[in-house]
């Protein structure tokens, strides 16, 4: 199972840019405390999509900018988004013991190493953001990167979605409740890899507003396909178990609006992301096929 | 029961100015999420010594500083210390019911939703850290306070000093691992603090390093008092279960080196710390206060 390979040779390799640095950016397993290093290492690279690096990488493309300093920002972002795998995989959360067809970190490495595994994997994100060095004009911009990244990933954005998806099961939502959940729980995060990305190639506000309509557009369409597959795909595919949504009473989009709605919000998104770049012309392809991505993958 | 009875006015002052912006920067209890909001405040403003804000202002008051750009630091160093103690006292993790008198934050609200908080407690630490405007050189200050704090949550610091510490339990330490493992565990969050304060105050590198001292053995002097009070406390007097290290086998200073022996290491660093500030003068006075207090106080 390869789940990049519905993906293009650029975006392959930008994945393999990501995936070296990632490693570069984890302390090494071998040295000590090595039971947190190895359960770092473990929830970080073992696979994934890394769609949250290669938007980094695809927005800044975009813009001219292809420089060193994207890979900080790349790893930030994968890094928040394993932690807050590690920790949604928890008993006392999702509980689930499957995650890209591998055991999940705390079954491998007990719960309250995984616990501090997904601890400092997010402390290290924000260390990474402020590590490089950076002359005046390059530290404002930096600043400005910590401030998203920070705020996508806490009350009001990540953990908020994770917390109003806990009290969510078994009660019936509205379409808007589902996506103003899944717009915290997911969308911020994958609205900063834009983010971040954009900033790096000192975007202007306009630019940066069209990118965030795309970003929220291609955030919302990946959840919705994810929902669809855990309807239509198999265990063995999709690397987690599937149908565990509803066996969960989970509200998806299939659940609330029915799979034909479902398929049909997926086109009007992927509008909506198209729309948004379309001012960028040539320069957007990279973030085109993205957006085509995370509406039609099979994973 | 009030922990700060022990410290001056001007310290009872700060705290109290650290407790108002605690309460500035934490989310409204009332606004959705709200169950999320409700355990991010409870865990924060649940009382404490608020010992790494006051070193926070400490420092940077010993070097002329007194803006209200300290209050971000002393912020975020107080929310790291806060989600610290959550995910600690989770039942994966130390297991502990009663935090300072008061159920502890998994008991009162869950334990995803204890998780929960504890992750956004620490993205809200970075996020304010990284929120305040800044002109070019205040960004060049604020990004190696953002990298302080980073170093001292992540896997070479706290994270990584509890992953000592779990596997520490019922096995013989060196006195040399566990100071090492206490240095990670608890000190690397109190020499971020003072660094914080000191980086907030433009302070030159010899008076950073000499800080830096001081904060070592602080930290160091806290937990030799920690572990003394276990044995020794009464659990309505210092809010926690006594007795509970060596109930759960943990190895301790006393336990190690014998509470005699706890003692004098005790009064050497309060004699290092008191080394490290001499050249601050009269300016120091609150630093020094704060070394007598983590090594003699009764809570």
């Amino acid at each position: 199972m390869n789940p990049n390979s519905e993906l293009g040779a650029a975006l392959q390799a930008l994945i393999l840019r990501a995936e070296q640095a990632l490693d570069r950016s984890l302390p090494p397993a071998e040295h000590s405390p090595a039971e947190l290093h190895r359960a770092m290492r473990y929830a970080v690279l073992g696979g994934g999509k890394r769609l949250r690096p290669l938007l980094v990488y695809a927005a800044a493309h975009a813009l001219g900018e292809d420089g060193p300093q994207l890979d900080a920002a790349a790893c930030a972002v994968e890094l928040i988004h394993a932690y807050s795998l590690v920790h949604d995989d928890l008993p006392a959360m999702d509980d689930d013991a499957l995650r890209r067809g591998r055991p999940t970190c705390h079954i491998v490495f007990g719960e309250a190493m995984a616990i501090l595994a997904g601890d400092a994997l997010q402390a290290l994100a924000f260390a990474i953001l402020a590590e490089q060095p950076a002359d005046h004009a390059g530290a404002i911009t930096r600043m400005a990167m910590l401030r998203a990244l920070g705020r996508a990933c806490g009350a009001e954005g990540m953990a908020g979605g994770q917390a109003l998806d806990l009290g969510a099961v078994g009660r019936p939502l509205t379409l808007a409740e589902l996506e103003h959940m899944h717009a915290c729980k997911t969308g911020a995060l994958i609205r900063a890899s834009v983010r971040l990305g954009a900033l790096a190639a000192n975007a202007d506000p306009a630019t940066l507003q069209a990118l965030d309509r795309y970003a929220h557009a291609v955030g919302l369409a990946f959840q919705v396909r994810d929902d669809i597959l855990d309807v239509e795909g198999e265990s063995a595919v999709i690397g987690k178990t599937a149908g565990k949504d509803a066996a969960a009473a989970k509200p998806t989009f299939p659940s609330i609006i029915g799979i034909d709605a479902s398929r049909a919000r997926l086109v009007e998104l992927t509008g909506i992301a198209s729309a948004a770049i379309a001012a960028l012309g040539e320069r957007g392809t990279l973030l085109a096929e993205l957006a085509l991505y995370a509406a039609h993958r099979q994973y």
